[in-house]
């Protein structure tokens, strides 16, 4: 179960070297996993209205080539491991066949004082496992 | 009643021109109004705890020169207007003598549901006003 | 001649209100204005690789509505005057019919030193004129 | 030889949780690493002026704790390994004593194509090892 969010480079992303600054890629891969989890009819929003969220726990992220503005890149997400409480997301960003960037995303629910909590079972992730 | 807030420009602000990005001044401007209510002792948080908060209806701003990375900027922050649900501040970004950009921007006080509304009278912003 | 850019707003996009901060419609403008720019076959690489670029002198925005997380919004793009060095773009972002904010964008063609230049025949924004 | 960079946190730098984005980290770390560099005198300007520049390749942060808008928070950079043509950079920031992030750092320096390139004697940042 792969996802694709396909995303065009805005200029104003791009840094003094011409390339799309490295923080940008962070934004884009919570832009597609928020994108991943639309797709599969999870309802971030009753989430949040439930009191919990998620955050990003770790992120280990490499660099492989240089985006430009205007590149139209794709980026795949992939559930690597979901449990109940937190998981793992794999996500690689290409333009064309080249990797961009590849990344390891660690996840976790927590509840309204930022521990981690077990959601409501509505909202169990697990269901988004492969 | 002029307040200067000093900030360092830090080098992912700016873009592929190697200059400032035009937008990141609008933060700027917002980091320095609000470095400018923590001097005189308004209590920001105090105002959204009570179920209130500004919000920007108008922003008017030239750009006169470039600010590049490591640039050490001045920030002046001047309250032109304070009414008790809006009013005006006066900001003038600066190096040295030379000014970057100078702006003028247009605040309101709203309710929890976005709309014009007056505060308590522990945060009337009037008694901010020249 | 008005150009739209079809946007979905990504969730860092918005601040600790849950609103689109606003300066990241500064960046929105600036997006659809290349958007636009592409789509009439102007080649604002060329321009660069000639030694000019655009700069924003100006920019008035009014903020007439919050838009939030995934609003599907519409950035109107019309070239209101166009000179052989400056020229002027109006502005509308919308959701639906609901107007979130317009803008007065005033530009200038500068040359490597940032100085108003006039650009090659072949970069003549007066072509793109109503 | 650990490097401290002072840094408060900017309203517009939180999100909708009213956190530090997991994004905007990476700027903070970005910034410090330069703030590193210019304490020691590396002549940062020079190096990109020679035809060379540095890269990120992997980055591998993890997240602790949150931070708030106003929060002054530390910086700490510390030069892992520092060979030729790559290395490793360990920072942490903190709030007084809590860890807010740690990350390692895995940086290139890449010549005009964007390769690994031995830059000149000057810029060998083999000397900024512990």
């Amino acid at each position: 179960m792969k996802h694709v969010t396909p995303l065009t480079v805005r200029p104003y992303e791009c840094d003094s070297y011409g390339h799309v600054n490295h923080a940008v890629y962070v934004n884009y891969l919570e832009h597609a996993r928020m994108q991943f989890l639309h797709a599969l009819g999870f309802d971030y929003k009753g989430l949040v209205a439930a009191g919990f969220f998620t955050v990003i726990s770790r992120l280990d992220i490499s660099y492989r080539s240089p985006a430009f503005a205007d590149d139209e890149l794709a980026i795949e997400t992939e559930p690597a491991e979901m449990r109940r409480v937190s998981g793992l997301f794999h996500q690689v960003i290409r333009r064309g066949e080249a990797v961009i960037a590849q990344a390891d995303i660690h996840w976790c629910v927590v509840d309204g004082n930022g521990r981690p909590a077990r959601p409501p079972e509505a909202y169990d992730l697990r269901r988004l496992a492969p």
